[in-house]
């Protein structure tokens, strides 16, 4: 089958070097921001008009071959598809976070938490859109059909809780 | 820099073969799926219990070379940063839609409206976790701002109007 080829436009800048959460977390202390290559800043014309974004990485710190069936963290050891998980581990590893735009400077855009490595490759940047994203009617799949549902909701949100 | 490589994990199928939308419209008269390569089917395991999913898909008719300002088919010759769009015409050629699963029959996954090509080369599927992804205080960026915001609003949910 035809490979695919994309390219680095930038880079992912947070403070995990060598353990990163399973999910954004909000965080004041830290920075997280992106550092858009220089030729593609004239792109970032307008993005600071929206109050989130997607951010579309190549996940490039993953070692594992990828598999079909998946146990997320949360899942405690229930195997899930690799599809209904968030999981690193995925046939492509196209990895995709929405986050809430802090400022925007030249070419770096500072955002919420975000939940990956220092010096993740970004592919790609997107406005999330009110009507087109925002889906109110949206569930937790197999997540709320947990016995643990509530914590899991927890680790999902990325809210500190000691049970 | 270096060529991030993926690959094809299956295809979208849409009536769309010379024109499509510019966002998935509802629309119960027309089948929209994705079928899933063999070798990944085991990875839907789960999925159905979510209402929706992200597709990530690589946007292969595209002929014109990336600009880093686009005017968006909404925005009446308005010029905005390609990030600030959601133009197929971007860096890296990346879709991102949000649809709803309507059933999964083995490999093949039904949605509803599909704003792509039949044909378009699959890369991801991911589920749609509300409390991740339903950001009840987005917005809609500069198309609000926009003296037309109203009736962008109607090209942005893909709703049929005369005006």
């Amino acid at each position: 089958m035809e490979n695919l080829v994309f390219h680095q436009i930038g880079v992912i800048k947070t403070p995990y070097t060598s353990s990163a959460p399973y999910q954004p977390v909000e965080n004041d202390d830290q920075e997280f921001y992106l550092d858009v290559d220089d030729r593609y800043v004239q792109g970032l014309k307008d993005l600071d008009s929206f109050n989130y974004i997607y951010v579309i990485y190549y996940i490039d710190r993953l070692k594992d071959i990828p598999q079909m069936l998946v146990a997320p963290p949360w899942a405690y050891g229930r195997d899930v598809g690799v599809f209904a998980s968030r999981s690193p581990g995925r046939p492509n590893p196209i990895g995709l976070s929405v986050v809430r735009i802090r400022k925007i400077f030249g070419n770096r855009v500072y955002t919420s938490g975000l939940d990956v490595f220092d010096g993740t490759p970004l592919l790609d940047i997107k406005p999330y859109i009110k009507d087109l994203d925002s889906k109110i009617d949206a569930n937790h799949g197999w997540i709320e059909a947990s016995d643990d549902a509530e914590h899991l909701a927890l680790h999902i949100q990325g809210i500190p809780h000691d049970y």
